[in-house]
């Protein structure tokens, strides 16, 4: 099977392709642009959307849903929102079709069309800010803490699976708040649950920091992310929480009264995550030999694999693996026993490779009579025969570790993709033979970021929160400048 | 608040929808035909997607995701299929907008127009169809059972919040089988998980049956469905799973190897709920007070309220309150504290009533001296002073006890609504005085039916799996019938 898959040192971005394919994660469907997620894959972001749900609900939030369709009118009502996002979208004109005079299929019925055309939400700013309208009155009614689980729909012309598809499976917070600081912690708050989840789940380090004004959400006032390094020194951004001020109460006319009987407009915040992640877990960690899966987010996480001759022995097998399994599951360890019969070993082996499972158990002829079993470790490749004889503790410690052990190996790659350039020359050279994170000096404008981007591709993908404050100099304009930023090229 | 609920005797249908915007479940958006489902409402919805999930996942079933479009070819291509699902329907004709020439604001841009037309999902069956044929070759490929949460859109020109709406959520399962025994199997196992949820979760009795040809899923060799009967007598059909025999297999040309190596078309089902079954919820079990909850489904299944004077009082009770919390979380049981200085027990008392919560707790100053607290069921309405001893074991049986009773009196209500008719006059009679489901015998012919719905507005239901065999006359035209189904008006 592996033999199949192309080596990332040849064309990683054919790797990527290959892996989603075999690995049963997606695939393209008969609808430009739109994905088929498998059940496999689905499995997956099922896991992630737990994971994430449960720290929603324990930072407050609850989950609501909101219209697929959004009137085009609500677009125009945010100056900046509207050149953002309703531009490349889906647009309902018809509500009706019928047989063709002609007898030659279904048609568009003309008599059906709709007064308003609905655009199929890029983003629900716009429909759900009017919606609040109606559930906002006073302090009382504040702060609202609301999160939706949903696919949005963006015409995008260049597509990939994952990365980049038309439509998307993602959440996005919106909240409503009686004062900025408290808009702008909310906002900080979902930045950290966003990087603790990429860390502690994903086993993916981060870069958190803001945008520049133009790579900015529009509407909003800032936009904070995460950032994150990809095995071909492209980064990804993974997250955006955006402090959106009042722009949208504003555009839609939403007020409080205050404690103190005054009137203001409500100030807001919205943020999101998407089935991109998958892309970025997939392009994290895994290897020429498929997927590697960290062990938090692995729809299986051990396989027991047994090795027989005959019928008898497989008993034996079974017995064993069937009794382990329940002891695994019992310590809440997703574990699956395959014992088909129309299957190899090493069919099964590359298999479960290739999916990514952290640790597979093979149970053996010898094993049955030295009371052992042999585990591998998918993200060494490490094999070693252990006694059966405390192999509960054994695989929970290793899960622990293997899932430490991905997160080191990524950050260890992000720091040896992360450079510093002083000079514009130097900058260009690194983007050219290493890739990677570069910091470097700007002078703060659109002008030098646009001028940059056009001639290297790469972007400013954020100013890290953690900045210190260095004096230098524009790397393009000469012109000074107190702190570096993060330059990269970017999915 | 109560009181501005209309009462069910005044006005059923207006009580329905004041209880559905009141208890904060949904409301109406500026998209026609199109909710928006409010947290709370929301909340309920994922107690029972959790449930059904499990029990999906218990049988083998797998989630997955398919495109929210569907060429409009598609729907051609199973004859009854496009008469039932390809007209009323949002269709995408563009995929840009432009600013105006003229600054009038954002239009959409006619270079932009699609060349096939997409449609809005109102059912996948074509799509994922489609899509099966790619993963299908062989036996071995078989089963495939697949589920997917989605949101789906069919153009009702008459909406109702939950009942019948544009936009709704639903699962829709899919799978493929190598035989027609295996999926009419899949068929019956499924719509015996709908009828366990309703029974033993939504606390709803429900009568299983298959549909006429006439009312069957387009597409569909027989439809079996899950009726229940709500307080005012309309039946609601709270279910279906269709066994499609081969017409999507052949429409998409979707074949299979057997182990004989002949090739076959492979069998299907499908079979799915929505945000309908939260308007069966609401009016199986509420009343003039507003929102009845099952225990099992209730996001807060026990509410307490303290009732105190000075901050002294309060602490007191606070700290009985917090323990008693706790304790409870611990067996499982959600709990929700309201020490809310701004608003008085009445109000409280009130608000919770009116959102179902199945148990409240109220303690005062008396509780305070004499070591009691007050219970108050919602079901039931019944209060009672206890000891604070053995409150925990008290509360967990009360739950399982209101549960039943729910359940008990949806049972009688159902069989005080389930009456028999011998003629056309009695029928009539029947429906027009008491409502309900009515047993009559019918020749079997859709001329029969229809015309019955025209002259009374009620359709069958369904011919109901455990009907005993009885020969008699059609009430209609007097042919011989061998047994009788089950008609009512419906939503």
């Amino acid at each position: 099977m592996s033999k199949d898959l192309t080596k990332r040192s040849e064309n990683y971005s054919q790797w990527y392709n290959d892996l989603v394919l075999k690995a049963d994660l997606a695939e393209n469907s008969a609808v430009r642009g739109c994905m088929v997620i498998k059940p496999y894959g689905y499995s997956i972001w099922e896991m992630m959307q737990a994971a994430l749900d449960k720290r929603f609900k324990e930072t407050g939030h609850s989950n609501a849903y909101f219209p697929l369709f959004i009137p085009k009118s609500f677009f125009t009502k945010e100056a900046s929102h509207v050149q953002g996002f309703a531009k490349e979208c889906a647009v309902v004109t018809h509500y009706r079709l019928k047989n063709a005079e002609d007898g030659s299929g279904i048609i568009v019925d003309e008599d059906a069309k709709l007064e308003e055309e609905l655009i199929v939400r890029p983003t629900s700013e716009t429909i759900i800010w009017h919606t609040y309208r109606g559930w906002i009155q006073s302090y009382r009614d504040l702060p609202i803490l609301v999160n939706q689980w949903a696919n949005v729909v963006r015409w995008e012309m260049r597509t990939r699976l994952f990365l980049r598809t038309a439509e998307f499976l993602w959440q996005e917070g919106h909240t409503a708040h009686a004062t900025a600081d408290e808009a702008i912690a909310e906002t900080e708050q979902m930045l950290n649950v966003y990087a603790e989840f990429a860390e502690k789940y994903m086993a993916i380090p981060v870069i958190k920091g803001i945008k520049t004004a133009n790579e900015r959400f529009a509407g909003a006032i800032e936009t904070y992310c995460i950032e994150a390094m990809m095995q071909d020194g492209k980064a990804l951004q993974a997250g955006t929480s955006h402090f959106l001020g009042q722009n949208f109460a504003k555009a839609f006319d939403v007020k409080f009264t205050g404690k103190d009987g005054a009137q203001d407009y409500v100030w807001a915040t919205s943020w999101g995550v998407s089935t991109r992640l998958m892309g970025a877990l997939i392009m994290t960690h895994s290897d020429d030999q498929g997927l590697v899966l960290p062990p938090k987010l692995a729809p299986i996480q051990v396989v027991i694999v047994p090795i027989y001759k005959g019928e008898e022995q497989l008993a034996q097998i079974n017995d064993i693996a069937f009794n382990l399994k329940a002891t695994l599951q019992n310590k809440g360890i997703s574990v699956k026993y395959d014992n088909r019969d129309t299957q190899r070993p090493g069919f099964k082996f590359a298999e479960y490779e290739l999916k990514g499972v952290p640790v597979r158990i093979a149970i053996g002829g010898r094993d049955l009579e030295n009371g052992t079993l042999e585990i591998a470790r998918r993200d060494t490749k490490e094999k070693e025969t252990v006694s059966q004889v405390g192999i509960e503790e054994r695989i929970e410690k290793l899960l622990i570790e293997i899932q430490e052990t991905l997160y080191q190996k990524a950050l260890l790659l992000q720091t040896n993709m992360t450079h510093s350039a002083n000079s514009y020359d130097e900058f260009k050279s690194i983007l050219e033979t290493k890739g990677g994170f570069v910091y470097a000096h700007w002078d703060g404008t659109t002008e030098t970021e646009l001028k940059i981007k056009e001639e290297t591709k790469a972007t400013i993908r954020c100013i890290p929160l953690d900045n210190k404050k260095e004096d230098g100099k524009c790397i393009y304009s000469g012109k000074m400048s107190t702190q570096r930023v993060l330059f990269a090229k970017s999915y």
